[in-house]
């Protein structure tokens, strides 16, 4: 057997997530279909992270133990040919055995994106429409404040799993093109819908509904209450995973 | 009653084209549903075209008679809570009684996207994917050969139902952008799948398997079959129309 590390890219509109569950189509689920389809095998497939349903992500790694007689070609070539239009990969790479997808990443990059102006079809899948632009640099303010360690928890879902909520924001920051809005934020790891969140507070921020400083309070009130809301997950773009 | 111009954008991917079908959901009976849902009315709709099943707008017009009472606000903020995110209005103006969004229409520009490399889950609903890169020097000494007054019969569907086959070309060229290939096409009109099948065959000639000269034989021989194959509707746009 082999290790084999693929990265992937897929449009997350039609799936719920990442991660296998009963009764509904996950981008997992569908690969290790693919997967079957092109090798006659259904290998375990570990993902880096468990987006949720409607997320999006121009890339996506997960490992895969295989037989070592199958080739690369058949994981980019052959196994793209039996996945559906919406969900590619992009690479292939052998790596050690106790190479982990998931453990081994170091940290991610994730983009919130919004776009204001008439309703564009073609923009609609992947951005939260709004009537008005917002307030850029106060979004900024509040995104500088919310950089380097602390212990998200009051920025993520009360449904998450993990004890430790302690994360490092090693970049958060707002930017402009056109009649677009995009947050961006590198972090060693996320919590349950945390960047949602974040940018639900920055949304809220820009519109004048809160302080540009108002993480200040949150943190030491450690109260998910007092953030903005988790914006829809069509905004949200897993951008890069580092090794 | 007045005679409304409303100016509109459309994903086509999940309609069976403009025009009303029985069974089947098309861009004219979703603006219908909305209009009756808005207003109370099901006024009649008539588009300046007949787009095929999954072709895109990224303009489109329709002009619509309604009571001289319902204001503009209606049309573009209501009306717009009504329709799916995959149609818009952009615009609303009021037109003369004898406007006619179709037999007004001076011309329009289509476009054909192709993109080469790696799958892309983003750009899969909206372009042709390649392989390879094409000539785009050579397509574009098809694409010049095409510029004019023909019967551009042999470039249309037997299907077509019109009795006049001539149209005039007044620009049609390739260009690049990064890894994507456009087609750009205006004509006084067009004819049934004429424009999918002119980018059939720029897309042989590019590919080395149809001279670039063919469109000369083409003509002369009024045979469809010596003409490309007809692309996908995917990649095609209508991107302007002219009053």
């Amino acid at each position: 057997m082999k290790r084999v590390l693929l990265k992937l890219s897929y449009d997350g509109t039609a799936y719920h997530g990442w991660q296998v569950q009963d009764n509904a189509v996950t981008v997992q689920s569908v690969l290790q279909d693919a997967l079957f389809n092109t090798f006659g095998v259904r290998p375990d497939v570990t993902g880096c992270s468990r987006t949720d349903a409607g997320v999006h992500a121009e890339e996506f790694y997960c490992h895969i133990d295989i037989p070592e007689n199958l080739p690369e070609s058949a994981f980019t070539v052959g196994l793209n040919s039996n996945l559906p239009n919406d969900i590619s990969v992009l690479s292939y790479s052998e790596v050690a055995d106790d190479f982990h997808a998931r453990y081994c990443a170091k940290g991610k990059t994730y983009r919130y994106g919004f776009y204001f102006g008439t309703k564009n079809p073609f923009l609609e899948k992947y951005f939260l429409h709004l009537d008005k632009p917002l307030d850029v640099e106060l979004m900024n303010e509040f995104c500088k404040s919310i950089v380097g360690k602390h212990d998200f928890a009051p920025f993520s879902s009360i449904h998450r799993t993990v004890e430790d909520t302690f994360r490092t924001v090693s970049e958060c920051f707002v930017y402009t093109e056109d009649n677009k809005i995009f947050l961006k934020i590198t972090a060693d790891g996320f919590l349950y819908n945390m960047v949602r969140i974040i940018a639900g507070t920055a949304y809220a921020v820009g519109m004048g509904r809160l302080k540009s400083n108002c993480a200040i309070q949150i943190f030491e009130q450690n109260n998910r209450t007092l953030a903005g809301e988790t914006l829809p997950a069509k905004g949200l773009f897993l951008q890069k995973v580092y090794y």
